[in-house]
């Protein structure tokens, strides 16, 4: 069959290579006779791979001893309220930055947990009107003399397609969710708090969420809460105060070991530059696909794109089906277009895409003429 | 190789039929080129899947129409969280019976969520010391005048071995925690309030939990608490508030569709009976193995002994993995063996092991002779 591309923004797509290897050990990992996911987790194999999965991340993030890393349950949503539990106990306020619908939807979550009074929120957007053009403007926290116990953002929104590339500076420790870019580009970890994602755009499958924290955030007052969310028991336990999805975990750490033998995060930093320039270039040559991000918050990962004329969206993302490139319907709240090129995607996967854009453009050109 | 049989408490093995059939889609699920935790969850096909789940757990347990069927992340100590944060709002109390390792975690973290105050526990346990024989007495409890939103129980205790086979009667809702014995012996639903499970024995890959949970119970007043774990909230988007974890959900959906081509709940029982039968029947005719369950309250599904022997403990475990007799150790807490005997545990698995535990008997009886 036709080599298949899945833009799907997340359950996304996991390296080929990566599956295949699962694929191939799926009934006799590590010669035990069965699979990983009938393992315990407290085996000494088991161990092993969490042992080594926590040593990889290190390696690819450059993450620095006085930070721990965890394995959890949920998503981003289920870390959403594990920032607000582990942190805001006995009025505790934070700030939460809003950049789109993913870091709106945290705020949200913080406020049912602990009401407005504990959350101030500041929109980052900047909307110019004619022509649309979303951008982000962060202001200068530096200056501000509020008590918060933490700064919250989302550096990429897979919703709108915006990133936030800046290096945000503030006096209260910062807590990114990089659900949709953590491992996209090299970030220096220590300008961070907390840096959590959910597994199922850069990581692995869904059902997984790592927690990258900063010791002393371990010792803020919390809330009641369930345990299994509790930072400080999963520290202690390394992340197994409970059975974690071990499946996710397992090949989490296949996706790691993928990223280190093909020249690790400043190699795939090339290849995401690479692609994202590529559908740009193809988007702002073109009179039929327009994106209205401002070109310093274009997201890498999410690429978000309109066809001017309207009506053919529909039959582009049928045709483009048919060529194998699948899951390119924008989410259900702004319509469009969305092509997620998340680390699995390789460079010939958005070559694909661009030349059925630049083919579709023109039969239709020449149809209307 | 050997057949392996896999004999761990949880993460469980798997039907070998579903293993084979996963490994075989892994790259390629339902003709999309693409796997199925690479698939959005919001795609027709995979809510198919999920429409197709729900329809064949209700077959298998005759869930009424009257009971939300919902497929959550984490396991059963996130629903020991959650039954607590979605009944026990408004200074609420509940009633814990405890009779074991997990029935006791349970009614742990009630209290760490609500205080002692809002959290009665009664031990139903009952110890003759000579000879030690374990045992489960339930009180009546029509005759008590307190005001409990829910009874909580566990009705097998994985880690001691026993499971309550009793009907409870009672004149508050009943909440179980059927983590271990969910689909493995007929159930009359309708008797239970809520009953939740942490897949990772007996439907799926562990990071997934089932509750079942009946309409009248989603009015209760409810805790502050993650929305992923809000019930009311993931019954109105049918599991799907948020990215769910779609991988483990595909495999529950393959072994409710193994059960039901072998026979539904009501074979499984069968199957159930004869392997508990004859792995009891063998250490009850032998000088060496030793169970201290009462008869009436031995587990079908987590079979405990001990070596009276005990020296001999280190070599049972070593020979019986060299014969594909795998994870026969006991839980850290309490040592000894466990053989779980869940329902992907063939009866020949069963075979296998009495037949390795007769002439393990023999031979250090001869040699000590």
């Amino acid at each position: 069959m036709t080599d298949v591309y899945n833009f799907c923004a997340g359950p996304a797509m996991l390296p080929a290579q990566v599956m295949k290897k699962a694929q191939k050990e799926l009934l006799n990992w590590d010669g035990l006779g069965t699979s990983v996911m009938e393992v315990s987790h407290r085996s000494s194999e088991f161990k092993k791979l969490a042992k080594q999965a926590d040593q990889d991340l290190r390696e690819l993030m450059s993450i620095p001893d006085n930070y721990h890393v965890l394995f959890m349950h949920g998503g981003g949503r289920a870390q959403f309220a594990a920032v607000v539990n582990n942190f805001l106990g006995s009025n505790g306020k934070a700030l939460y930055l809003t950049s789109g619908q993913w870091s709106q939807a945290a705020a949200e979550e913080a406020i049912r947990l602990v009401g407005p009074k504990g959350v101030d929120t500041i929109d980052v957007t900047k909307n110019e009107v004619e022509p649309v053009v979303k951008s982000i403007s962060i202001p200068d926290f530096n200056n501000m003399n509020d008590e918060y116990r933490y700064l919250h953002f989302c550096p990429n929104e897979t919703v709108d397609g915006i990133e936030i590339f800046d290096d945000i500076s503030s006096p209260w420790p910062i807590v990114a969710d990089m659900s949709s870019n953590i491992l996209s580009r090299q970030i220096d970890v220590s300008r961070y708090a907390v840096i959590y994602a959910g597994a199922q755009k850069n990581i692995g499958p869904s059902g997984l969420s790592i927690v990258i924290i900063r010791n002393d955030m371990l010792k803020l007052p919390k809330l009641p809460q369930a345990s299994i969310f509790n930072y400080q028991m999963q520290v202690e336990s390394g992340s197994m105060y409970n059975t974690p999805p071990t499946f996710a975990w397992y090949l989490a750490a296949e996706v790691f070991k993928w990223l280190k033998q093909n020249g690790g995060v400043a190699q795939i930093e090339e290849n995401n530059y690479k692609k994202a320039e590529l559908l740009y270039d193809c988007i702002d040559n073109s009179n039929l696909y327009v994106n209205d991000v401002a070109i310093e918050n274009r997201s890498w990962m999410n690429v978000t794109f309109k066809l001017t004329k309207g009506t053919l969206e529909t039959e582009f993302i049928e045709q483009a089906k048919n060529k194998g490139l699948v899951a390119l319907k924008g989410h259900r709240l702004v319509g469009g277009m969305r092509a997620s090129i998340y680390n699995a995607m390789p460079v010939k996967g958005v070559q694909a895409l661009t030349k059925f854009m630049v083919e579709f453009e023109e039969s239709n050109t020449n149809y209307s003429n």
